[in-house]
């Protein structure tokens, strides 16, 4: 015991030396949290206690963000405070749900007021876009990074899961993609940040969510998922999921008029093709119930667009102009 | 676009080059989740949905590990993967909630897969001991941390919060305290393993969540903690959230001989005071339902020892033969 020097590790159970600085994170977090009145209890204690609403099923989805990994060091505080949340609404919304509380487990390796106050003012604007209460979480020193639960409701048997594609049904896509793969260039490469680059780089730093869209197509979409990854491969996971295949226009696929404008029409594409980070919705539903879809969209803040239609094959043929095109062209890799 | 070189930064928003590394990752996580009845859609999907047992409030926490402020890196993988999760049943225990299900956000430097099958191993080790399915998480790059997100339930009106300490309650501690705090110098030190120091090494790598306990706490605690920052640290921390303060015998805490041999028996009771990691229970109740507790505790795997009562005083007072004892004696704090 005389030779311990513990207190020289690294390893620290609590943060006792920095109790001031993580008294300061929980006022920029608890002064922000969103009244529900189905919060019994929140932030502050071992953990939160929320009262379902009736008749309904629990859905829950977690995603990180790491620094270097899906952000680059020159994201601002701000939008990573509403990023870190809103692509995790997104998964909410591609199973129908409705979203309800959020827990925040933010590591960083230095504790900067201005920094916490702008990432706050970027999660509470997300959470108030969606009515959703943070009710708890995690601060901690370390590698910037956070990781949101989010918790929502839907009604029993009317959540859409990926494995409900049937052949026949069209394959919709909400909004535009692509723009959030350019964006993120912008960002990067210091390009021009005013007209519609700023678009596109809006597109990345502040994803939105379809809330509305996901919501509305309980029960009525087949099978859905949201855009993360790019639409070739976030579709072929749902068609994989659902055992099925799919045939595809390429020039059906909407792509913004700023896209088009940063990239060239061509280029443009291939973004949407394969960029990710749109959150876009990407769905499934019988011929049967388009008129009904027709109807809702009209009301969303965002377009719904046929790009195709499922097949038995297996696989996912992507056609342009009567002649099949292979997706991952190698001149394009290196973009 | 020609001078992009997007490849080339270290900004990804999938990890496309390593898919079928994380395709071993899925099989390990996929592999072990344990069945519930209530889980109606699983990892694999956007989301996961789940059915809340009827009547019941959902109770949720959320709790990290960060290499090098959590763990030191000589901690198992296997360890990692039961602590990870342990901690945060023990944040449920002390709300005196049910546990059901758990989700798992890891971030990873590089895939290995001999580290990622032990990891898993203790994942679903802690699982089992719980009855807790892993129903989804998110599996990235990164520096080596994990977040875990617990749900669980609890009746109407019988959690048990931080706030309801009353003047006069009994305060009580399960098990022994501070023996984590020694197993951390045991791994550090690489002191002998064998013996007594096992045991503590033990307590730390493998924290038994008091989840029977806490669970028959409900409706019958006053107010109750989990020991993670040291018994002195949290019983503050209740004491504070019930406006109290307390009257508190040092020489009542309990102690185990491991750390008493250990450490010697002064030693061994700062330990006890300011050491953490131990995820034991520190509870208040009320004189009339002692007597209710002690049947209950007869068929615990741990003790409950009474180490004071609470005080309109606002202030935690330790004693010892009738003097009074300061908490975080300098002589100490080089330990």
């Amino acid at each position: 015991m005389a030779n311990s020097d513990i207190d020289t590790v690294t390893v620290r159970r609590s943060l006792p030396n920095v109790m001031d600085e993580f008294d300061l994170i929980d006022r920029f977090f608890r002064k922000g949290v969103g009244p529900r009145d189905d919060v019994l209890l929140g932030i502050g204690d071992d953990a939160a206690v929320v009262s379902m609403p009736e008749g309904q099923r629990l859905v829950i989805a977690s995603d990180s963000l790491i620094a270097g990994t899906h952000f680059p060091d020159q994201t601002p505080a701000h939008a990573l405070g509403y990023r870190c949340l809103a692509v995790n609404l997104s998964d909410l919304a591609a199973m129908a749900a409705q979203p309800l509380w959020a827990t925040l487990a933010l590591s960083m390796p230095a504790v900067d007021a201005d920094w916490l106050r702008a990432f706050a003012e970027g999660f509470f604007k997300s959470a108030a876009d969606a009515e959703v209460a943070l009710v708890g979480g995690d601060t901690v020193r370390g590698p910037l990074s956070m990781t949101v639960t989010v918790h929502g409701c839907v009604e029993l048997g009317r959540h859409v899961a990926r494995t409900g594609a049937a052949v026949g049904d069209r394959i919709y896509v909400t909004g535009t993609v692509g723009d959030a793969r350019a964006g993120l260039d912008v960002l990067l490469h210091k390009q021009s940040k005013s007209g519609p680059n700023d678009k596109l780089l809006q597109r990345f730093l502040y994803p939105s969510p379809r809330v509305t869209p996901g919501r509305q197509l309980a029960g009525i979409a087949s099978a859905m998922i949201d855009v993360s990854d790019g639409l070739h491969d976030d579709l072929g996971k749902l068609l994989h999921a659902s055992g099925l295949g799919a045939d595809l226009d390429l020039t059906a696929i909407p792509v913004s008029e700023e896209l088009q404008c940063f990239a060239g029409a061509d280029v443009a594409l291939e973004l949407a093709l394969t960029g990710g980070d749109d959150y876009e919705l990407c769905f499934t539903i019988s011929p049967d119930n388009e008129s009904q879809l027709a109807q809702l969209a009209e009301h969303w803040d965002c377009a719904a667009t046929c790009i195709g239609e499922v097949s038995s094959e297996i696989e996912a043929r992507w056609w342009r102009d009567g002649h099949r095109h292979a997706v991952g062209n190698p001149a394009f890799s290196h973009f």
